[in-house]
């Protein structure tokens, strides 16, 4: 071949060496050209340290959430709160938990209302079951879920703090209202907020809950909810209460932790006074309370156990509202 | 060999298995009388979980820490803070590093005064060096180290919960004093505290160091600083001053996250005042400010770019001192 190649007379063999030179050195500025393209810009690298922020990702991962919010009974509640979520910056998409069993959902009155911020999602209930708002929703993409009862209005700049705190303790429920259990000397539990007895770990108070019905939480734990004992789903069921204690039993067995982060809220309003529905809420029954501390004691016996933890953290945003919140004399 | 054994005679067969099984039922018999000592306790495994403390372990690993202690013309300052700090809970020993150049510690009068509630050891320096305190020093037995300035008093309140804050962020400096630096458009940063402008990542302010002069940090982080680059050490010494930001910049490099965890504290206070040497802190230098600008500038170029991270989490203790204190209108 070389033999046969060296036959060529002298020209042809310069222009087809031209020829190939030509196509090489193109070829070479092209690949070029595309690793400059792809070089990463370094001044926004910096940017991007020292704002610590995950790389840019979709607005569907880490960088936004999926408010799901179940209603009964309080659709001009759900309304009026849904103007102000809807708002919410880093809100990817909403959905509600239709418990109006037969009512048919607002829907026509939401679209002639639009456009909207962010899609809203109706989910029409068969069976008017707390324990709804818990199931793993197809048309969640978050990893993070906000979840908030449909009387409960929480400020924006709330949100958005108790959200970047989200970021930082995914695998906990971060939220707005904090509880705990204490232990008895008949090893009976009771459930209840400040007014209980300290659990007695030094010096304050302890929590050992967060509750759902204002918090982020991973969305991965709807997923391990559906995963629970039977008894689990009974017991909700026969209280219409306690979902959220089961949260937390499920989040603080699969940490090993607290399940809960307690970030204290500015702005925290309960709405049950506004409704012209009438309907108040479930935890008006006399019995509510009762029955918190009969779901604690009941799921101790169904996990085999007591995994909920204390903790003493009460996470403030630094220099907000007043920008000289973190001092003190000195 | 079967063949063997079974030649001999019925009765002597019989007292050999008697004598074997016997042999075997008591070594059975211990087996399981040490399996059942070794079993855990399952009562105090619960109230282990409730506590969420780990396996108790000897007082000088992870559930103590040492205070340092660095002093200079203020012994009767010193002295006062001592008979407070040595009675903090979980505190193993101090080490006071005596920057008093030429002067006799005074350990007679401190030994004439004991006994004592834990082992005071008096450091004597050869040169009057801020960044003395940053040695890693032999007698230091714990993980933890409690940093404090001789005209600082922290109550044992504040501080026992910081340390079971530090407990949890054991990577981090988690203190009482937030500071931040900002950067500028000609990209030279600056130096301060809350009066400066907001970083401007979303609400409120940010802070991204936190003094070590009232904080716990892992005492790993004394052996790193012994490796840094001279400039850092030439750094100091020309300053008298900037010790604990270079230790920021180096947690900060290590973990690649903010370096400090800022516990608001409840009570603390600077006994400058208070001293009969006249003597009041290298603060109020009038070029203390801008030397530690100078310093984030410099320590900015020694370590090739800003390792610096803010945060705008602020941790309080629920319930405490204010058993209400996480209560909001609602």
């Amino acid at each position: 071949r070389y033999f046969h190649f060296c036959k060529l007379p002298g020209r042809v063999m310069g222009i087809r060496l031209l020829r190939f030179a030509s196509v090489v050195i193109i070829v070479l500025l092209l690949v070029a050209g595309a690793l400059t393209a792809l070089l990463p810009n370094i001044k926004d690298d910096k940017m991007l340290n020292l704002r610590r922020e995950p790389k840019p990702q979709s607005q569907s991962s880490l960088d936004s959430f999926t408010l799901i919010m179940q209603t009964y009974n309080r659709t001009d509640l759900l309304l009026k709160l849904l103007n102000h979520y809807q708002a919410i910056p880093q809100l990817h998409k909403v959905i509600v938990v239709w418990n109006n069993i037969g009512e048919k959902i607002p829907e026509e009155m939401w679209n002639s209302l639009g456009p909207h911020p962010v899609p809203v999602v109706f989910k029409v209930q068969t069976v008017n079951r707390m324990r709804n708002r818990l199931q793993n929703f197809p048309e969640l993409e978050t990893k993070a879920v906000l979840m908030m009862d449909d009387d409960t209005l929480v400020s924006a700049h709330d949100l958005a703090f108790a959200f970047s705190v989200w970021q930082q303790f995914p695998e906990h429920i971060v939220g707005f209202v904090p509880r705990k259990h204490i232990s008895t000397p008949s090893g009976v539990y009771s459930y209840g907020s400040f007014e209980l007895q300290n659990p007695g770990f030094g010096n304050g108070d302890q929590y050992s809950m967060v509750l759902i019905g204002a918090a982020f939480f991973h969305s991965g734990y709807l997923e391990d909810f559906q995963r629970q004992p039977e008894a689990v789903y009974a017991l909700i069921d026969e209280t219409q209460n306690c979902d959220d204690i089961a949260m937390n039993f499920l989040v603080a067995k699969h940490t090993g932790k607290p399940s809960g982060v307690f970030v204290k809220p500015v702005d925290i309003r309960n709405l049950e006074k506004d409704t012209n529905s009438g309907y108040s809420g479930m935890w008006h029954r006399a019995e509510h309370l009762l029955q918190r501390s009969y779901c604690v004691n009941k799921l101790v016996n169904i996990y085999d156990g007591m995994p909920l933890k204390y903790s003493n953290i009460m996470i403030s945003q630094f220099g907000f509202p007043n920008y000289a919140n973190h001092k003190n004399k000195m």
